[in-house]
């Protein structure tokens, strides 16, 4: 296990990708020293461009902001830094808005060396990525994610995106940061209900890929839930390392490796999509998705048998529910079979043998999966 | 040199990009056999999208699509093929045009192996490069250009994208083709005035690159502006030699090699700017371009004395203009200080040594600018 004991530890995780490769900085109190984070990754730095969650623009993307403006460079010259929010919520990853952004870039003299820093959750970092992605075919960026989901999934990997108006994440790039900092403080405005949501992928990476840090998990989920600093920062830091092993393996996902991460996904997605997106957050919806995988892996004879009863009591335990009384199986099975990981009419699913270990399992029957939606009502 | 003697010999070329290295297919009699040529690319095919220029539906985009449709893969399945077609001219490069095919492929059940076609000028190739550079964060396409601009420059190198309401090219990725089908016999419906536009460029590789290639140009100007068909196979397959040669060297434009593509051309979009777009074609400016950067290579003493007189005979004798009595250096000087290739307010330029060599030059003063202009007028 990584991990800072000390209130100013910052630890790093490197995401491993050739000359892509990028560092992960994840601590306290680094907001108000950004700049000097950022200059000593980017040197040549002289224009940032600062996209931020409206809802975060006070207290937190101000600060970070300041810290760019009165810093110097090398040479004693000042950054020059643009500023834009973005409201809060999913309906900003969207063409109107990503073209706000392009016009905004360009009236704002972007260029080849200007950097994009992507301040807010998942929406902004996948909005600002792809916009950075795409202007003038590519500039740098930096990640600042401030949920905690963004902290442990999607500002570590470079997917970047926005939606089409009935169709999540269709449009993207492949675009990777070249620094991520992870400021914990700021999960300190964070609403409870959003950052226990956070836990579920954090969950998902202990049975995935590192039983060392699920049995670690086990015993540390309180500190977790009451957000104690240290245990914080050594989950996301764990998380992200899971992550970032994935994401360096399979970086845009054709070998099959990265599909891992969508263990509990696959169910998630069709209990988002009936019973209405919002009334679920995403991370209660992944922990009652991995519920069911877990069921159904249980069912077909390939999970080891303390699984389940083990991942039910760590989900319990952060405060997340495992089951879901109001799941549909009839109307989940056809989005099911909508989704890309089905081939002729079979399903096939990520599902766990053991702690630590899932596999892709192909030629699922849709009775099977009935039945694992129904283990959870 | 490169030749086809027999009417039906297929040039190839290679794009050497490692792992996105790709074939550039040049001859006549493709269209009607198109289908095999990417069915022996890509065995996995099993859906197509055909995005096409209006004004070559018909003669020559409907021959493609019905090659595509009639043809049946090793299973002895049918390709399911979808085919839009876009407006005609520049105004296309755009979010909206952009946004329109978005949502026709998501309409059409495009996943990620889907392959998008695209088939007209550097428009449509531009425009239809990133809608699929951006489609599921990337899916595979195939270049098939229409017009000789495009067969010799922009469907080989992988620069996609569109335009912003006041800037070019402002949006986009870099993003290779799979495979790149130039059928010379569509060039048989492109009007006079456009094709010898294309010669231009087709000059260009000559004195920024190969002087046997210049050479041969020399020799064979009268059969280039006839159109002979093993000439104009033969000037296309090594233009696209030197294209990519030098993308080969410098894919995303980061050392500088790329640059060199430029010759001509910084002059070039100052006219373009100042004499209000569509007055000249490209192709046109960029002769009268390359005229004002050997005057200047001349006047400052680096350029081999025979090159300009060679360059301009050869010029004239594609029927290109190579002087531009309506040239305003006033007009035109701010807008090239705010070209990219500006440091510190002194120009730099990309200028010839000697036929086949060109290079670099910075520091260049505004009156020498202006003296190469005057020179061409
Ligand atoms: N790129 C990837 O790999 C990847 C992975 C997973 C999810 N995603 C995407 O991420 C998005 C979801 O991300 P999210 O859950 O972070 O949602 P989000 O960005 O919408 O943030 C959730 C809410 O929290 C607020 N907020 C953010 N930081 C805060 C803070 N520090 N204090 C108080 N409030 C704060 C935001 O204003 C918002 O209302 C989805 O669009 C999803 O598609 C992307
Ligand atoms: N990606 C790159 O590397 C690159 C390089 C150079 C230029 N470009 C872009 O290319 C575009 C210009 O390309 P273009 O000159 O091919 O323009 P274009 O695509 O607009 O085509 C010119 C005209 O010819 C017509 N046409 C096309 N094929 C025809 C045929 N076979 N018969 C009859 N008419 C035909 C078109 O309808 C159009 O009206 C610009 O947008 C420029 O930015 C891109
Ligand atoms: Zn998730
Ligand atoms: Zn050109």
């Amino acid at each position: 296990m990584l991990s800072g004991s000390n209130r100013n530890d910052i630890l790093s995780v490197e995401v491993p990708l050739g000359d892509r490769s990028y560092q992960i900085e994840i601590g306290p109190d680094q907001i108000d020293t950004f700049s000097q984070t950022v200059l000593s990754t980017m040197s040549d730095l002289t224009h940032v461009l600062v996209i931020a969650d409206a809802a975060i623009q006070e207290p937190w993307a101000n600060r970070l902001i300041h810290s760019l403006s009165t810093s110097l460079r090398d040479d004693a010259t000042p950054l020059r830094v643009s500023s834009i929010s973005v409201p809060s919520g999913e309906t900003s990853k969207s063409i109107s808005q990503l073209s706000e952004l392009w016009q905004w870039m360009l009236d704002s003299s972007t260029d080849r060396r200007s950097v994009v820093i992507a301040v807010g959750g998942g929406v902004v970092g996948d909005l600002a990525g792809f916009a950075a992605a795409s202007f003038t075919r590519g500039i740098r960026f930096v990640q600042v994610p401030t949920t905690l989901l963004a902290m442990v999934d999607s500002s570590v990997g470079g997917k970047t995106g926005i939606n089409l108006p009935t169709s999540k994440n269709m449009i993207g790039a492949f675009w990777q940061p070249s620094l991520v900092v992870i400021d914990t403080d700021v999960l300190s405005t964070l609403p409870e209900r959003a950052y226990l949501s956070g836990l579920a992928e954090v969950i998902k990476y202990g049975v995935i890929d590192d039983a060392e840090f699920f049995a670690w998990l086990e015993a540390n989920a309180s500190g977790l839930v009451a957000r104690d600093d240290g245990t914080v920062r050594a989950a996301i830091a764990e998380s992200c390392q899971s992550k970032a092993r994935v994401v360096g393996e399979d970086e845009r996902e054709t070998s099959g490796r990265r599909a891992i991460l969508n263990y509990g996904h696959t169910f998630a997605h069709a209990i988002e999509a009936t019973v209405g997106y919002g009334q679920l957050l995403h991370g209660e919806a992944v922990s009652i998705g991995m519920q069911m995988a877990a069921n159904m892996a249980v069912d077909l004879g390939i999970c080891e048998p303390t699984l389940l009863p083990r991942q039910t009591e760590l989900i319990q335990a952060c405060g997340l529910p495992t089951t879901f009384p109001e799941a549909n199986a009839e109307a989940m099975l056809p989005v099911m079979q909508r989704d890309k990981k089905v081939s002729h009419g079979k399903l096939r699913f990520i599902l766990p043998e053991r702690i630590g270990s899932v596999r892709l399992v192909g030629d699922i029957d849709p009775s099977s999966v009935v039945k694992a939606i129904e283990s959870c009502r």
